[in-house]
């Protein structure tokens, strides 16, 4: 079977099947996608990836992914530079920023605290956040995952930013909107209970 | 939303997007994948595409995909020249090399007769196939899909080949190895059934 391969193709195959949630199959089926583009389409996808890889970079203020100075939150004037949303990647801010609801700007800490993985403290941009909190800030919001890294993170910060002074939210836990009562799981629903609010 | 995207990103993205079986969300995903390569990663990942799509052709035989001028199978003197498996797609020569058991050659048609998708006898590669027929041929396996498409072409394929006096056969249809009477498809089991061999 090996000796049956063509190399130009197998490289290209296992280049696909590195990618996340990407197996055998699929790599293949992408591989022969890539192979059926006509020789403009495969330059431009071919250029994208190097483009983005040698383009983008991190925000100089939030540690965000941008291909300028700044990212568009950072540069913008209509943003409230007093609210910091901190959350572990680029697509959490994505998706916050999705919901039109947040005006406030953003700092990626690419990443959460996590000893079994031996990511610490110095391992996130911290020190990038610190940096921030010399001007005035009247409030960090902690938009970390709702996982035992992601609470650690926040627990971390807070601990450290609350004797500066500084106002410390976390995003509310409870069921999701559109949810069963009866599909959430146990320690969703206890923390729904325990943050409930007046009517 | 639209304003606070990084294009060459963005760019990534969509050229992901396009991509068969991948969705938006997935290709973010994958093209975050590609942000936190390492430099050399990506540049051997973008080379990969473009090196697939340069080095690669048909098989001047068979119509394969190689990377030399004849590939592997065709240019092999193991292999039995005298017996040819008419398949749809490199995928599927891929297949039936995986098996072991073969040890014929292949030729590929890229593609099957659809008149709903607009293709014809002669938007395959049918010509080439009759140009193999010159020589001694022994048999032509019909390995089409087994699928409305598929059976037409090795129809049509069949009726073009027996008048020259060439045996023509076709895979056999019926429950797959494994699989379950109750769970076989009414089409399959009456294949199966009208397949049926002595014990």
């Amino acid at each position: 079977m090996a000796n049956y391969n063509v190399a130009p193709l197998e490289t290209l195959v296992e280049q696909f099947e590195k990618m996340p949630g990407i197996g055998y199959k699929t790599a293949q089926r992408l591989a022969y996608y890539v192979l059926n583009l006509s020789k403009t389409e495969a330059e431009s996808f071919s250029k994208a990836i190097t483009d983005a890889h040698e383009k983008i970079h991190y925000c100089e203020v939030c540690c965000n992914l941008t291909d300028q100075r700044l990212c568009p939150v950072c540069s913008s004037e209509k943003r409230d530079k007093g609210v910091i949303c901190v959350v572990e990647t680029p697509r959490d801010a994505m998706a916050m920023e999705a919901t039109g609801e947040y005006k406030g700007t953003y700092h990626v800490l690419h990443g959460a605290i996590s000893p079994l993985n031996d990511v610490g403290p110095d391992d996130l941009k911290i020190k990038e956040l610190l940096a921030r909190l010399s001007g005035e800030i009247s409030e960090v919001i902690m938009a970390t995952n709702p996982t035992v890294e992601g609470d650690a993170t926040a627990m971390y910060l807070s601990r450290l930013l609350k004797p500066m002074g500084i106002r410390v939210t976390r995003l509310a836990y409870g069921i999701p909107v559109g949810g069963d009562l009866e599909y959430a799981d146990q320690v969703t629903l206890a923390r729904a209970l325990e943050g409930r609010n007046e009517l």
